[in-house]
């Protein structure tokens, strides 16, 4: 009767160096905040402090755009060394506009505005911006192995960053980085309520959680980088990747 | 120090009839399962249940296709009743493949697959289908009215539908008709961690909270169609529409 799963903000994780651990980072705030990691707990990481951690921040003063940043900057508005940021972490460019939107195929097969490059929640001035991790299922493999080797406990890893969609208003938090969990609940050839066979549905619960981790994360000042999610189902999977959520290009009914 | 959302799922919803009176069906649920409604709650309800109890379910043997739809079918490789159907939960055909896809914006205004016609989790054969209600909004504002009603409390109501994604694998659950709740979270002119002030950043809160919601929900046998969210902050809004979700087809990037 009523099931339940709780959504657990940790508030004391300090201010990501690079080279930092974040794995550690997280088991030592959870015994501060009185919070136990348990095994099938999965662990919501924003990947803004990921990428602090790993170095992936970059100050414009150092970037000489390119002669096609400096053409892509001048139609779109946009800095053209962050221009030339945006290049450097993209397979293709998929949409420019005079407004100043640039959506690429990100080097992780993302489709977003600017390669998730962000100048929000960086100490220092707006010229300090953050890359995505270069490669996020392992850098949540790495923090989940971590967590093993700290607490014996097996859980599941998911690093998010927030993202703008097509077709509709607002952003959310979408999974970029998994490891040791699938990224979807598959319901094909299971039966609903009636017997009836699902033919299509597959549920993106990677995306799910991350959503649900947005909840407390936020992107302000609430200072909540890790969200632990208990109380969960989700299918355990060593080999997944968020890229699995990437749509492949063939696919694609808008363009 | 480690701030808690809680996610409750009401096992004990009765299979819901034509008439029923849903605010009082989640009263009684919530009594029956020992869970409190308190005001600031979130009450998330999956649309089907709506959709039973408002009568918005369809047996394809009575529908007659017309000519568009007969030729839809044909192209598309769909029923003919469930194409008239689709077309007359639409305002306009936003794309259609050979493939089987038929997106539509429906009169909601939703850009989706089939007009969010579905067969899934309807009792009977799979030519019973429900359709979305046709004021999700209104149905969202009539439950949250009767649990005021009942208990005294001011809670805010999501109604829900599971929906694919441009560009992206594996289906989410997103906010159809809210009431009492602001759609939106907007950081737009506020601080960042560092004093950076947010530009252009509006999450979609109540999508949000629709994904966090599916988590328990599920699609298949899980009979949970109601989650109750505690100690989430939202803005309470009387006004705010779930329409403001849909992006204006203007500001379309991807067609």
């Amino acid at each position: 009767m009523a099931k339940k799963i709780e959504l657990i903000g940790l508030e004391t994780i300090p201010e990501v160096k690079k080279g930092d651990d974040i794995g550690e980072l997280i088991v030592k705030a959870c015994r501060r905040e009185n919070v136990s990691i348990e095994n099938g707990d999965i662990i919501i990481v924003t990947h803004k402090i990921v990428s602090k951690a790993e170095g992936r921040i970059v100050n414009l003063n150092n970037i000489t755009p390119s002669k096609r940043a400096l053409e892509i900057a001048k139609y779109t508005g946009k800095d053209p060394r962050l221009v030339e940021l945006i290049l450097k972490e993209s397979d293709k460019i998929v949409k420019l506009s005079k407004e100043g939107h640039i959506i690429v195929k990100t080097i992780h097969g993302i489709v977003c505005a600017n390669a998730g490059v962000d100048s929000s929640n960086i100490a220092g001035t707006e010229e300090i911006v953050a890359l995505i991790p270069k490669d996020p299922d392992f850098s949540a493999r790495k923090i989940r192995l971590r967590i093993k080797e700290l607490t014996g406990k097996d859980v599941a890893v998911i690093i998010t960053d927030t993202y703008g969609r097509p077709l509709r208003e607002g952003m959310i938090n979408m999974a970029i980085g998994i490891s040791g969990i699938s990224p979807f609940r598959d319901y094909r050839g299971k039966p609903d309520l009636y017997g009836y066979t699902f033919r299509v549905t597959v549920i993106a619960v990677a995306d799910e959680l991350a959503s649900a981790a947005e909840l407390l994360m936020g992107q302000g000042k609430e200072k909540i980088p890790i969200v632990i999610v208990k109380g969960c189902y989700y299918k355990r999977d060593e080999k997944a990747s968020a890229k699995e959520l990437n749509m492949p290009e063939e696919k694609w009914l808008f363009k």
